[in-house]
């Protein structure tokens, strides 16, 4: 492989401008050897395509994906599009011998969640989906006082994951309403926490969920009602192991709330407290210690890679700085390196506790999770 | 009845001190016209009730509390002894002709709390529970704002009361641990978050509980191991009615946590955030505000009943206050008026929505309350 | 002395309740042998001194005070008046032999600071004035790490205290904007941080003080506008030896501050941070840590004399819980010990300070203080 | 002017690197018709700036300075060396004709910054200064809320700049203990508050200041110690107009703080809160709303220009973020158009503050800015 990098995005919106913004910044961050190259966009309409292809810096632009897919120039494909569409990207990309970095979630069906994942082993590319929470330098700290023992064993954990984007009963009915769409909560939000408890304890191997909707219906642009299919609320109890119990909460209509993902977690000596809406602070409690407290812990270069981008302690890392670094790790896959990331095999474990749940709903009772 | 109101104690632990200092001082913190008369004192010796009798400022002193039960100088009874021996005092009380103000969790067993509310409706006396957390005024206020309609139409509730008083696992096999001290955390902790609902919302129509222990044994002080029989862990996922859906966690092994009591109650138009860690803040969120964010309000006049205390705002109540709260709201039940308390009868729906909750980690399925 | 102390209490507006509460509460809550007997109270009129003496629990009452004074059965006394007043009941108080418990600010000029000072030497009574923030058992934890030089040697204080009851530029001109009322922010706040300055590091030797005036004139309820004669806003600069400098900023017109009074104390070795909002709270910083934050502290039973009103921790004291303590402290002076209270001599090097600071700011420049 | 903007870079370390970041980023993030094109990076040695060339994305490197500013690629150049070498380089530029983004405070002597403003005038080019913390939405949030009147005539501030990257007592002299490096405090922290100043309530009129010291001597490596010729500390009290008074602390001692520029904005209806080690949130108080307490905002697509990062609000932007809006802003200003910039005659104005402010502690009396 050459030391250059060709990068193909397909999708504009949230996260096509937040992929694009990383591969325009990881070179520069973290000084690679390897440098990525903005070869092709992809949008839905070639005239979109080119002025988004201007903005974000890409050189070429189509409104074919399939064009993309098959140019020789790009080596790897930001995928971006509605979740719907993933599998049939993702697949094509890797058989003609890409590198897939894909949002999440892996898919709204857990076959083609399967599918994915199959393509990917066959490929021997590196596959990647977009759980860009995992990067912040403040989660890899909680890993690393998990791993060195700072709390204890682990016996407890609680995630909250809320946001209020569909809190307002007199909000249209949409596509996130619709079925077709996926569980609701559950793919929107849950995969987000799992991806969390994956890379710091293990994903459950036991779930009991509820779902709510606390908006059975919602007015249409035609002036009716329409009954909502999806769930915006998931309340779920699991366990990992026989040793940790754990609650998992996720709200997509909870008013006042911007992007929290509330993380507890509790050991036999001591505990340690985390939420994204302040994403660079940490707060750990040591049983033992003299001043017996919540130390609150702002991130700074001993938490890696917050060196990278800046020097100083204190001065914060933002959201998009999050995607930068997964970046960096998706190029160090593609090295060939030990890198932090969630590859399609983990998504579809992701998925696999995520249908699990669903079922747990639908029947319930506990569901166990056997290849969590 | 007079204007004076002959106040007997029995126990003179955590709690009746709290009751002690809380008959002490209801009289001028309310300017009540029916003033306590600190009469008789039971506790476990003649000597140290009348240690306790001197230092709270009781007149006679017992080691039967029998006797101070038939005391015709008694009116009300302050029960703060061990769970296990609340029904038996209770009852004799009430039919002494005596009024109660007993700790809660009201029994160990429900048939006791069954006939505990019994003895109560027949005594035609004043029967309530140490459920001081509902007399925060800021918990006053959250009832105010649900029933103005601040936050809209309630969906979902979150509530969580931990603390670390069992967190150590070197800690000796006590009596909390065995089987006969109740649930654990069910009746320790998850009764006060039910006294709460119970007060703003109403009490779940159909539960899901899982309970967990962190140190399946404990050491005990002849150098051997004990299994534990309690659990120290309760996670339950809840409803009330067909509109809200709720979780509820409760952690007495929570290092870290001392007091934390944390509320988030979500509507239609916003939502409500309260920590009893810090009681004297109250946070609310409503939709289609100027501002929208999250309104910090600190206890003040305005909030009653903390106009009787202080009458400048931030300047803050403490826990004992909420107990002369109590105190001032039996008063008034005594005195025939409407008052803020859980009597018996409710303290029964309380017990029987933990004793469904045992059920349901039993049998691992929902389990519908029918008398909620 | 006997057993028994006899209390009259002059004054029955915020502060005379405060020290009724504590006078009825501090006997149960620390268990003094010494029991306090509420004996007299005095308001502007016999009618008024009757009502509120019943409903603070005490047994006679006049609108004389100078009654209260000679009564025999009265051993301290309580002064809750306007500041103007001070001067002549303390001196009269201690010239009748009673003990003494005199709200801040000592008096309104400085000579007459002297005066009660010169009686209280003189009577050889125990004569306090009530600076009842000293006494929150977080303000002695920081008064013990500075000893213990958990920070190390400290170099650099700032203290602010705020809060909004004069905020509304409408509200009308009262008696706190007439120049006989004192200074303004000085008197009414300033001497509070003072008081927690000599009781944690001494009292300033040199101050630069600046006094403003959001709203220069207010309204009268006759229509008009009338010209205000108090300053509302005190900013100070000082240093105390020639160690440590500091920032002292009070203002009673900050909408939003309630009872805010916030400590930052920085050393060689770390910092403490403390705000009376949330004055169950204390945070610290110490360098070398290997968690390096500031861990926060929830106040609890270790914390003493907390644990004389409840023996868990993070349950919270409230204000007039530091009222109660006060009044202990009052106790302890009285029997002989050494006590934990700012008297008359103390309080006089508050005034001093304030009267400096006034200095200061009309004359433009530093002043030192000789006699801190 | 073509729409490519040459970039020239010289300096690569804290500031250096943040530059590159921005000029990397801004183009993809701001949709700019100019696209900037990195040419030309200048370090200490040729080897030092090959390196960094290849990580930041330069093309061309050179070790002296003075190449990249004849370099007729170059049409814009980031100074990011120490303070001394501002006028040089800055001058020079601007003499050739290139636009200068000059790191922050313009020089260590006034004449110098003088001369710098001159030669900016003359040249008819951008020059601006890197004040990226005017660039936070949220400060710009806090300027549109002061126009709005939201909390109405403004009329008290406080600003704090605390880090504590100078407290450890034993940390070796170095460059910063030297008075060629400047005043301290004052150069290093408190032109950032005076640049917020200036941008929100305009720069103090009258000063008194007061420079401490804590640690008058340091190690040194030669195991002597060496007196220390700066000010880690300065308090300052100050007026804008006649209507506002004011204190700006900082402090670069002040263990435990990290990267805090603690704001409190104090108006006739209402006040502001802000600190920068929670850059993403913003606290209003608004007189007489029915919810009484201060409004917690987090930072969203509402506060331009956070949209152009992230579409969803509470994710958060980061410290780089602020540069690549600073970044972003200079383009616009080259454009011609009327950018939010600190450009050279107001960053002389704050110059002037802090030199007076120097004058003032020297003096020890009040000093007038009579070009404020």
């Amino acid at each position: 492989m050459s030391d250059t990098l060709g990068v193909g995005l397909i999708g504009t919106g949230y996260m096509g401008k937040c992929h694009a913004l990383a591969w325009n910044a990881v070179g520069a961050v973290f000084g690679t050897k390897i440098r990525s190259s903005l070869v092709h966009l992809a949008d839905i309409s070639e005239g979109c395509a080119r002025q988004k292809a201007d903005e974000f810096g890409f050189k070429k632009s189509t409104g074919d994906w399939r064009k993309l897919i098959e140019d020789p120039e790009v080596d790897v494909v930001s995928i971006t599009t509605p979740n719907a569409l993933h599998p049939e990207m993702a697949i094509a990309a890797l058989e003609a011998g890409k590198h897939v970095w894909c949002e999440k979630p892996m898919a709204v069906q857990l076959v083609d969640a399967e599918r994915m994942a199959a393509a990917a082993r066959q490929s021997g590319k590196v596959a990647i989906l977009g759980y860009n929470y995992i990067q912040n330098p403040m989660i890899r700290q909680i890993g690393e006082h998990l791993a060195a023992g700072t709390i204890g064993q682990v016996n407890h954990v609680r995630i909250e994951m809320d946001e209020d984007f569909m809190a307002d009963p007199e909000a249209l009915f949409y596509w996130k309403s619709e079925a077709s769409s996926g569980f609701g909560a559950l793919d929107d939000f849950v995969v987000h926490p799992l991806s969390l408890l994956l890379n710091l304890l293990g994903t459950p191997t036991r779930v009991f969920a509820h779902q709510a909707n606390p908006y059975p219906s919602r007015p249409t642009r035609e002036g009716t009602h329409r009954e909502v299919e999806t769930y915006d609320i998931a309340n779920v109890l699991f366990e990992i192991g026989n040793g940790i119990s754990g609650i998992l909460a996720a709200n997509r209509s909870a008013w006042g709330r911007k992007g929290r993902i509330a993380i507890q977690i509790f050991g036999s000596a001591g505990s340690i407290l985390y939420d994204q809406e302040r994403m660079n602070e940490l707060q750990i409690y040591r049983a033992g210690e003299h001043l017996a407290g919540y130390t609150t812990i702002l991130a700074g270069p001993k938490h890696s890679p917050y060196d990278h981008f800046i020097p100083a302690p204190g001065h914060g890392l933002g959201f998009n700085d999050l995607k930068i670094i997964e970046c960096y790790e998706l190029i160090r896959a593609i090295s060939g390196e030990n890198a932090r990331v969630v590859d399609f095999d983990a998504g579809l474990k992701i998925e696999n506790c995520v249908h699990a749940m669903a079922r747990s709903h639908a029947e319930g009772r506990w569901i166990e999770i056997t290849n969590a």
